[in-house]
C-alpha cells in the first residue's frame, strides 16, 4: 500500500490553490465538526483530534495538537507540535503561518465561532476562503488514495456475495445489519464506512431508513446499503434482493433500475458533465414512468468521507476528470410499498468508468 | 420506553433561552457538518437530513426537509414541510420564523458559510447565538433521555462482561474490535456508539489509538474503550484487562486509576463544581507520582452525542446538576509501555452518583 506523504499532499492541494493563498488552515472543533480536511492533509489514522490544527504550505503539513494525540500525530510523518492551553496554541498557530501573505481557510468547514476564533488568533493575516479550492483538490484522488478506495470497494463486494447466504425471511433488518458489519470488519474493513441500512418492505421507499425489528416477510424486497472504511477510506453500494414469491412490479422496478445505472455508468468519462450522468440515469427512469419517484441524485463524491466533494445531480456543475471517484446509485422508491436502489462506485479514467464495486443485475431471490 | 414529545422538548430549550430568542434555527449542512441539535429537537431517528433545518419555537418544533427524508421526519411528530429546491427551502424557512422578533442560531455547530446563507435568507430578521444556551438544555437531560441512555449503558455492562470470554492473547485488536461490535449490536445497540477502540501493550498509552491487525501479547495490558447507540443516545466505558503473567507495575497502576474513580465519583452530587470532580481524581493520581501522566480530562457529558455539552475537567466551568449525565474516566499513560483507563457513565441525582455501566475493580486476567 503507497504510504501518506504530506509533502505530495501539500503540493497537489497548492496546485488547486495557486496564487489565492501561500499557506492552509484546517481547525476541528468538537465532535462532530470535525473537518476532513484534517485527516486528507495530514493522513492521520485514528485520534479524534478535537481542538486540533493542520496547517498546509506548499512544503508540507504541521499538526498542532496535544499530548493526548502526540503520539498518533507523529507517526504521520507530518511536523507535530504541542499545545497544552489555548495561549499556546495561539501561539504555535501564529509561528506555523509566519512569513506567509495569505492563509485560506475553510470556511464551509469551520463554525461561526471558531472563525471568530481564528480572526482574533491571526490578527493581522489575510484570510480567504479556501472550501471550493479543497473540495476540488479531494475530488482528484492520488494513487495512495485509488489503492484505499479500491481495497474498501473490494471488501463490500465481498460482503454483497455473502448477503444472500446470510439473510432469511424471519430475519429482523436489525440482526441483518449486525451480520453485515461483522462481515465487513472479518473482510478486512477497518470499520463501517456508515451506519450499514438494511430496509426490509415498505422502509425500502426510505432511502435513509435505520434498521429495526422488523422482520423480513415473503413476497417483500430487502435493501442492504453499506460500505467499508479501510485506512481512513470509504466504498459504498446498494443491493436490493428479493424474498419468494417474487414481487413482479417490483422486479420490473429492479429492471428499471440496474438499465438506469448501466447507462450512467456508459456516460461516464473525463470531460463529461456530471449533470448529463444524471440526465442518462434520469431518462430510463423518466420513461419507465417513474421520474417522480427518483427522489435523490444519481452519486456522490467518496473517497475520506462516504459524501465527498462533487455530485453527479441534475444541477452539478462538477465536470468529471480522470482520478475522480463516485457513487452511482440511481433508485425508484414507491410509498407504502417499497424501493429499490442499486448503488456502486466507480472511478474515472481515461478509458471511462472503472468499477471499484462488483455490478451484479440479476434478480437475486433469498 | 417513554416516547419524543417535539412540544416538551421545544419547552424545555426554550426554559434556558428565557427572553433571548422567541425562535431557534438548526441547520445541517452536508456530512459531518451535522448539528446534533438537529435530533436533539426533533427526535429523528434513522436519516441523515442533510440540508435539512429544524425551527423551534415555544410551541414546538418544524422540520424543512426533501422528499427523500418525509417519511421519517413524519413519524417523528414535528410538523413536516418539504422544499424541492433552495428558493422553497428559503421560503419555508421565513414563514417558520414568521412573527417571531428574535431567531437563535447555534454559531458553533454552523459553518461560516452556511451563516453567511441564513443572514441572506433571514435579512432583516435579527439572529442571535444560542449556541450555550442550547448546550445548557442539553446537559440536563429528560426522563426518555435517561431511559435510553441507561438502556445504552446496561449493553455496554453486559459487553464488557463477555470481554474476557472472546479476548485471548495471539487474537489481534482489530479482531477483538469486530467481536466486540458485533456483541454489542447483538445486545441491542443500533450500532456502536463510535469507532471502539482496542490497544494492546504500548499502543494503550495512545488515548484513541485505531485497533490493527497487532496481536495480544503475554504480560500485557489490552485497553478496550466502546459503547452502544440505543435509539440516537450513548453509552461509553474503558476496560483495561491484564494477560498473564501479570505486570506489577501496571497492575499498580490500575488500582491507583480504580481510586481515581471512585475518588471521583464519590465528589459527584448536584451543586458542586465540575472541576472539583476532576481535582478529586488528579489528587490521586498525583499523589502516586503520575500527575503528568494523566493527559486528559476526567469525563464529558454523555447523551444524543458521544461527546454531549459539558466537561469535568481543571478548567470547566459547569456545574453539576440533577439529570446530567457525564463519563468519569482517569487514566494513566505510560509512554511506549502501556496505559490504564477505567471509565463508566454516571446520572447526577440528588442522592450523588448514579452509575448507568457496572463498575469493575478488579485484576482482571485473560
Amino acid at each position: 500500500m503507497k504510504t501518506f506523504s504530506n509533502v505530495s499532499r501539500a503540493k497537489h492541494l497548492f496546485s488547486s490553490i495557486g496564487e489565492v493563498a501561500d499557506a492552509v488552515l484546517i481547525v476541528n472543533a468538537r465532535m462532530p465538526l470535525l473537518d476532513d480536511n484534517f485527516r486528507y492533509l495530514t493522513g492521520a489514522i485514528g485520534g479524534v483530534f478535537e481542538g486540533s490544527m493542520a496547517v498546509a504550505t506548499p512544503r508540507g503539513v504541521t499538526i498542532i495538537t496535544s499530548e493526548m494525540e502526540e503520539q498518533i500525530a507523529r507517526k504521520t510523518g507530518c511536523r507535530t507540535v504541542l499545545a497544552s492551553d489555548s495561549n499556546e496554541t495561539v501561539a504555535l498557530l501564529r509561528t506555523a503561518v509566519r512569513g506567509r501573505k495569505v492563509v485560506g481557510v475553510n470556511m464551509s468547514g469551520v463554525s461561526h465561532s471558531t472563525m471568530k476564533w481564528i480572526r482574533k488568533a491571526l490578527k493581522g493575516v489575510r484570510l480567504k476562503d479556501v472550501s471550493k479550492h479543497l473540495n476540488r483538490a479531494r475530488m482528484v484522488k492520488d494513487e495512495g488514495e485509488i489503492e484505499r478506495i479500491r481495497k474498501a470497494g473490494s471488501i463490500a463486494s465481498k460482503v454483497a456475495d455473502c448477503i444472500p447466504e446470510i439473510v432469511r425471511p424471519g430475519m429482523t433488518e436489525k440482526d441483518a445489519a449486525t451480520e453485515i458489519d461483522y462481515l465487513l470488519r472479518r473482510s478486512g474493513a477497518d470499520a463501517p464506512a456508515f451506519e450499514t441500512i438494511v430496509a426490509f418492505g415498505p422502509a425500502s421507499a426510505l432511502p435513509h431508513h435505520q434498521p429495526r425489528e422488523k422482520e423480513l416477510r415473503k413476497g417483500s424486497v430487502a435493501l442492504f446499503d453499506f460500505g467499508a472504511s479501510f485506512m481512513n477510506y470509504k466504498s459504498d453500494m446498494t443491493r436490493t434482493l428479493f424474498t419468494k414469491p417474487l414481487d413482479r412490479r417490483m422486479a420490473r422496478v429492479h429492471k428499471v433500475v440496474a438499465d438506469a445505472q448501466k447507462a450512467a455508468i456508459r456516460r461516464i468519462s473525463p470531460g463529461v458533465k456530471a449533470r448529463s450522468v444524471d440526465i442518462a440515469a434520469r431518462d430510463i427512469i423518466r420513461d419507465a414512468g417513474y421520474a417522480d419517484r427518483f427522489i435523490h441524485s444519481t452519486g456522490h463524491g467518496l473517497g475520506i468521507s462516504e459524501h465527498d466533494p462533487g455530485v453527479i445531480a441534475e444541477k452539478s456543475k462538477d465536470t468529471l476528470r480522470e482520478n475522480m471517484v463516485f457513487t452511482v446509485e440511481p433508485g425508484i422508491y414507491l410509498p407504502g410499498k417499497g424501493g429499490v436502489r442499486i448503488e456502486d462506485d466507480v472511478l474515472i479514467t481515461r478509458k471511462g468508468a472503472q468499477l471499484l464495486t462488483r455490478t451484479d443485475y440479476e434478480i437475486i431471490e433469498i
